[in-house]
C-alpha cells in the first residue's frame, strides 16, 4: 500500500466515522460509550444489566462494583435503613486504584448509584476517594403526561405524544426505552401515561394491552406506569346506570376494572384523578364527597399496593375567590381519606402562574397525604419559545415556610411526592427547545433532593448537555438562573396572574373577554384594574384567601405594607400611587419590571450569541431563535400590559424607560390561530 | 337675571364657542384670527387684499402700510432690482410706534412680506426696529404633484389627491384655497398638478376647464398652474400618425394646444415632461434627441413665456452603471436646448435614496438651464410613517461644491429653480403624518432661502405649528435634526442605496429579486454584496462614474481612503475587514450604524413622550403612534440588513450591541400587501 493509498483509505475511515448530529436527542446523556470499564455484580437482573453495561461503555476509570449486601453492610448514614424507604438509595466509595463500590439495598438503588457515578464523571466532579451516601426525599417522583389517545398533547409544545397508540403493542418505538434511561438517569421513578382530562378509553382491554407494552419497556429502568382515569369509566364503558361511588354496582365494577389491569400489569401504580373539575365527572355528579370518591378508587386498588392520587385542582362558578376554592372544598374531608390516597395539590392556588403564593392546602391537611403538582411544561410560560428555568421556582415553592407546625415547616416536608406535567413530546429533542431539556431534568432532580440549589442543577445539566467550558457554563449558567425571574418581569410582575391571551395562553390580553365565560376565566377578575388601582384584594376587607394560612404569614400577607412585593398585587388591590419601600409608585414599578424584563431577555441574546464557538451549530442556532422570539414576546407583553393598564392609572411610563413600540389599539387585534395542542410559532 | 342664570349663560356660551379640533388641517398657520390691526394699502388688487386680511385679522401690533413705491424707494440693499428678478422681494421697516411698512415692487411681494410679519410673531422674533430685506434666491418654486387624474397619488402616504377631478369645475374644494394660503405663507409660487407618468387626457378641453378652476383658485396667492404632459400626446389624443418632435404636423398640434390653453388660463406656466424614462414615451422613440423634444414644446410655449422642465431622470437596461447615464444621455445635449427649457435634475443620480451624493449634471452643464428636483414625500424614507426631517438632507445637497468653477460651486448656486414632489394629500392634515408637514415648510422656505439653517426652519415650524415653549421646542428640534441621519443610519448607512422592498419602496429587501426584471431595479446590482465585500464599485477600477465630477472631487471619490465615508459604499466595494479611520472594520461599522439607528429612534420616543403636556392630544398620540411604527420598523430594517449581509461576511454581530430579534428566513417571507399609491400601514 502506497502512502497515497493509505492517506485515501484514512480519510475514507474519517469521513465514515457517524459524526453523530447533535439535534438534542441524547438530552443530558451525550458520554461517548467508548469506555471498557470491569464492572462486577453480586447479583443479576434486567435493572442491574442496564446499571452494567451503562457503566462498562461510559464509565472512564477501572473496576466498578455493583453489590446489594445484608442490611448490616450498609452504612447507616446513607439513610438506607429509614423506615418507608423504599429502598431507592445506594452509596458509592472507593477510589481509581481500588476500585469503586456501589452499594445498595435494591437493584433499582444500584441503577441510580451508577447515573449518578456517570453524572460525576460527564461534570467532571470525580473526587477520590468517594465517599457518597443518597437517598430519595420522596418515594414517588412522577412524570404526568397530559396526552391524548388521538396524539394530541394538552399544553403540550414538543410536537405530538410520544406514546403511540396506534402503533402499540405490535410496534414498540425505540424512544420508550430512551425515555425510560432519561428518567431512571435523574431519579423519576413513575409516570402517568395520559391526560388527566380522561378517555374513559384508556381503562378498555384494547388499550390496557397497549399500556402493558409500555409498562414492559420502562419496568427495567424502575419506573411504573399510573393512568388518569375518568370518573364516569362504569357508566360509559359497560353501561352502568350510575357512576355513583357508594353503589354497588359501581364499586364491584371498579374493582373487577383493577384485578384486570393487575393481571395484565402485576406492578401497575394506581389512578390519577381529576374529578368536579372544568367539567371532568366526580362524585359531586352524584352527591357525594371527594373522598367518596377517591376512597372507592382506593379501596379497589388496596389490594394491589395500587394509590389514588386526587387533584385538588377543583373550583366553581361561584362567587367565591377562586384562589380559596380548593382549600375550602378539601379541608373538611381532611382526616377522610384512606391511606393510599394523596392529594394532588398543585404549587399555587390558582393554576401553574408564572409565579404564585404557596397553596394553604400545603402544612394545611395534616391527617391526609399529599403531594405537589408543578408543570414542567410551560404552559403560562411562553411555551417552549421562552427560556424559563424553572428550578427557582420549585425552590421557592419548596423552600416556602408554611408556618404549619410554626417556624421552618417548609413546603417541601409537608408533601410525600411530588409529581410534574411533563414538557415531553416526539420532537426530536424531546422537549420543543434545547433549553427546555433543563426543565425535565430540573424536575427529576429536586424530586430526588429538594434541597438541591437550582445554581448546582443548572451548572450539573450544563456541562453534560452542551459543554464543560468555564467560559461557557458560568455566563449560560447565570442567564439560565435568571430567566424565570425575566419572565415573571416582563409577564406578571408584583403578583399579576392569568392575564394571559384566552384558550392557549400564549401572549397577553388583560383586557381579554370570553363572552358568557365564567368570571374566573377572565382576565378582569384577576388583575381588577380600575382608577383607583390594581390587584385582586385578598386580605381581611377582600376575600380574606389570607385567612387560609397560618400565623404569622397570614398576618404579613394580609398588611400592604408587609406583604412580600412579589406577591403584592396578588394579595392586595393596590392604589396606584401607592408608594412602594423603594419610594416608587405602585405604576412606576410595575413599568420599571416589566421594562427589566424586556432587558434582561436582550441581555440573555447577548450571552447566548457570545457562546457561538462553544456549541454546534445546529443547537446554537436553535436557541438563538428562540431567544429572539423571546425578545418579541416580551416586548409584546410589555406594551399590552404597560399600555393597557395605562388606561386606569393615566400616569406616563417613566421617562427613562424604553416606549411602547406598539399601539393598544393594535395589539387587541392580535389572534394567534393556535390550540391548546400546540407550540405558538412565532 | 340672576347670578345663577347669569352662570348658567356664560357656560353655555363657553359650551358654544367652537373648541378648534387640533386635527393638523391648519399646518403652520395657527394664528388665532382674533386681532384688529389697522391696514392700509396704496393699490387694490385680490393679492393685495389677501395680505391686507391676513394682517387684520391675525396682526396683534397695531398699524401695517402696504407699500408699492416707485423703484426709487427701495433699498437697493433689498435686492429688488437685481436683474431677472419678478419683484417678489420685499422689505419690513418701522416699529410699534410708528407703524409698520413692507414695500414691494409686486403685490407679491406685499403678499410674501405680510406672511413674514406674522411668521415673526408667531415665532415670538418681533424685534423692533424692524428693518428687513428679503428677496427669493430663485424665480422658480415648484411643488410636483405626482397625482392621477383618478385621484390615487403615485408615491402619495397622504389618502388621495386634493385635487378632485370629478367634482370639478362646478365644485370648488376649500381646500384649494387652503393649499394656496399655506403655499404662499413659506413662498411657493408654482405647482405641476399631475404626476409626470402622465395621461395625455390631462390636455383635453374638458380637462383643461377643471385645471382653470384650480388655477383660479390659486391665482390670488401667486401661484401658477403647470401641467405635465405625456409626450405621445398628438397621436393618442388626435389620432396622428407620429409624435415625432421634428414632424410638422406634431409640432403644429402642440402650438395649437398651447394656444387653446393659454386661451383658458391665460398665466399658464407651461409643461414638465418625464420622456424616454421608465417605459414613458420620448423623442427617442422617433429617432430623436431629447433636445429635439424639448425645443419643439419650448417653441410652442415661447410666445406666452411658458417654459419646459424636462427631467433628466433618464436610464435604460444597458451594461452602463445606472449613475452615469443621466450625465452621458445630457451632457452632450448641453448647449442645444432653448433659453425657456430647464433641466430639471433629481438630487442624486439614482433615485431620491435615503442619501446620496449629488448628480455630476449640477455644474456640469454649463449653457444650459438647470433645476434641481427634491422629493418632499417620503418615497424612500418610510413613507408618512416615519419622522425624518429632510432640511438638513437637501442642505447637504444645495452646500455641496461641484468644483465646477472651482472651489465654491455649490449646487445651490449652479441651479436656477427648485422643484419638489409633493407630500400632500386629501388627508385632514395634509401630509399623512403631523410631523411630515415640516417637510413640505422647509421645500418652501428652502426654495427661498437656500442659505437658512435646518435648525432655523425646524425652529420656526415648531413654534407655528405646536407651542413656543422652549422646553417644548428645545427636545423636538434637536429630535428633528437627527432624524434624518437616523433613518439613514438604520435602513442604508455608508452610502448603500436602493435595497429597499421591490415595488412598494417601503422596509428592507436587499435579497430582493425581480424574476426577469432589469437589473438595475433589483438590490443585488446595487449593494453587490459578496465574500469579499459590499458596496458599488463606482471608482477607476469600477464603472469610473467617479470621473463624472470635477476634481479635486473625483480624486477624492475615487480613493477608498478619502472618500467620505457616508458615500463610501457609494463608490467603492469595500472589503468586509476593510479598517475605516476609527479603526473599525467595514462590518463593524454597520453593525454600528444599523444599531445606532434603532437607539436613535428610541430616542426619539422618549423625546417625544416627554411632550404630552405641550401637545393637544389628538396630535400627541398621533406622533406618539408613528414612532412606534418606525421604531419596529428600524428594527427590521437593521435585522434584515445585517442578518442578510452576514451571510456574506460571516462575521458576528459585534457583542456589545443589541441583539437581531428576527429571523432572517421569516423577513424574507414579509409580503406587504402595498401599492404605489399608498401608505405602508403598519
Amino acid at each position: 500500500m502506497t502512502k497515497y493509498q493509505l492517506l485515501t483509505v484514512l480519510l475514507l475511515l474519517f469521513c465514515l466515522t457517524p459524526v453523530r448530529a447533535e439535534d438534542g436527542s441524547r438530552l443530558w446523556l451525550r458520554a461517548d460509550a467508548s469506555a471498557q470499564a470491569k464492572v462486577t455484580a453480586n447479583k443479576k437482573s434486567p435493572t442491574i444489566d442496564i446499571a452494567i453495561k451503562e457503566l462498562q461503555t461510559n464509565w472512564h476509570g477501572d473496576k466498578v462494583n455493583l453489590v446489594i449486601p445484608a442490611k448490616a453492610g450498609i452504612p447507616s448514614s446513607a439513610g438506607l435503613t429509614k423506615e418507608g424507604m423504599t429502598g431507592e438509595g445506594y452509596s458509592i466509595t472507593g477510589d481509581a486504584k481500588k476500585g469503586i463500590t456501589i452499594s445498595a439495598f435494591s437493584e433499582q438503588g444500584l441503577l441510580y448509584g451508577a447515573y449518578h457515578l456517570l453524572r460525576l464523571q460527564e461534570t467532571g466532579r470525580v473526587e477520590y476517594p468517594l465517599n457518597i451516601q443518597e437517598s430519595p426525599q420522596y418515594n414517588l417522583r412522577i412524570l404526568n403526561h397530559w396526552d391524548n389517545l388521538d396524539g394530541t398533547v394538552e399544553r403540550g409544545y414538543a410536537g405530538h405524544s410520544i406514546w403511540k397508540w396506534d402503533e402499540l403493542p405490535n410496534t414498540i418505538s425505540p424512544r420508550y426505552k430512551e425515555y425510560a434511561r432519561a428518567n431512571a438517569s435523574i431519579g423519576i421513578n413513575a409516570t402517568v401515561l395520559n391526560n388527566v382530562n380522561a378517555s374513559p378509553k384508556i381503562l378498555t382491554a384494547e388499550l390496557l394491552e397497549k399500556v402493558k407494552a409500555i409498562a414492559n419497556e420502562l419496568r427495567p429502568y424502575g419506573i411504573k406506569v399510573y393512568l388518569s382515569v375518568n370518573f364516569s369509566s362504569p357508566a360509559i364503558l359497560d353501561g352502568l346506570k350510575t357512576s355513583d361511588p357508594l353503589d354497588k354496582d359501581v364499586q364491584g365494577w371498579w374493582k373487577n376494572k383493577v384485578k384486570e389491569i393487575y393481571r395484565i400489569i402485576p406492578d401497575f401504580g394506581g389512578f390519577l384523578v381529576k374529578a368536579n373539575s372544568e367539567g371532568q365527572p366526580g362524585p359531586q355528579d352524584f352527591g357525594r364527597t371527594h373522598a367518596d370518591g377517591a376512597n372507592m378508587l382506593a379501596d379497589a386498588l388496596k389490594p394491589y399496593h395500587g394509590i389514588v392520587m386526587w387533584r385538588a385542582f377543583v373550583y366553581s362558578p361561584s362567587n367565591e375567590d377562586r384562589a380559596k376554592q380548593a382549600y375550602l372544598e378539601f379541608m373538611p374531608l381532611d382526616g377522610q381519606f384512606r391511606d393510599n390516597v394523596i392529594i394532588q395539590v398543585k404549587n399555587g392556588p390558582i393554576d401553574f402562574q408564572p409565579r404564585e403564593p404557596f397553596s394553604p392546602l400545603f402544612g394545611a391537611m395534616k391527617h391526609t397525604g399529599v403531594m405537589a403538582e408543578v408543570q414542567v411544561t410551560q404552559e403560562y410560560l411562553g411555551h417552549s419559545n421562552h427560556l424559563a428555568f424553572l428550578a427557582p421556582m420549585w425552590q421557592e415553592f419548596l423552600e416556602s415556610d408554611t408556618y404549619a407546625n410554626g417556624k421552618g415547616s417548609f413546603v417541601a416536608n409537608t408533601i410525600s411526592a411530588i409529581a410534574g406535567v411533563s414538557n415531553i413530546g416526539d420532537d426530536i429533542n424531546w422537549t420543543g427547545s434545547h433549553l427546555a431539556q433543563a426543565n425535565w431534568y430540573a424536575f427529576g432532580r429536586l424530586a430526588w433532593n429538594p434541597q438541591l440549589s437550582s445554581e448546582q442543577i443548572a451548572d450539573e445539566w450544563i456541562r453534560q448537555t452542551f459543554s464543560q467550558d468555564e467560559s461557557f457554563v458560568e455566563p449560560v449558567k447565570t442567564m439560565m438562573l435568571n430567566s424565570w425571574e425575566a419572565v415573571v418581569n416582563y409577564m406578571m410582575p408584583l403578583g399579576l396572574h392569568h392575564i394571559f391571551a384566552v384558550g392557549h395562553h400564549y401572549g397577553p390580553e388583560p383586557w381579554g373577554i370570553i363572552p358568557g365565560g365564567r368570571p374566573d376565566w377572565q382576565p378582569w377578575y384577576f388583575h381588577n384594574a380600575d382608577t383607583i388601582g390594581l390587584g385582586f384584594d385578598r386580605s381581611s376587607t377582600g376575600s380574606n384567601a389570607v385567612s387560609q394560612y397560618f400565623s404569622p404569614l397570614k398576618e404579613e400577607f394580609n398588611d400592604i405594607n408587609t406583604c412580600p412585593p412579589p406577591f403584592l398585587l396578588w394579595f392586595h388591590h393596590v392604589p396606584w400611587q401607592y408608594k412602594l419601600q423603594n419610594g416608587r409608585s405602585l405604576w412606576d414599578e410595575l413599568c420599571y419590571h416589566y421594562d427589566l424584563g424586556v432587558q434582561q431577555v436582550r441581555d440573555f441574546q447577548k450571552v447566548w450569541d457570545k457562546q457561538e464557538s462553544y456549541v454546534d451549530a445546529e443547537r446554537f442556532q436553535h436557541v438563538q431563535s428562540r431567544l429572539k422570539i423571546q425578545a418579541r414576546d416580551a416586548q409584546w407583553w410589555k406594551d399590552a400590559c404597560l399600555l393597557y393598564f395605562q388606561e386606569f392609572s393615566k400616569q406616563p411610563v417613566p421617562y427613562d424607560i424604553e416606549r411602547p413600540v406598539n399601539d393598544l389599539e393594535q395589539l387587541k387585534q392580535v389572534r394567534l390561530n393556535i390550540s391548546n395542542y400546540e407550540n405558538a410559532s412565532r
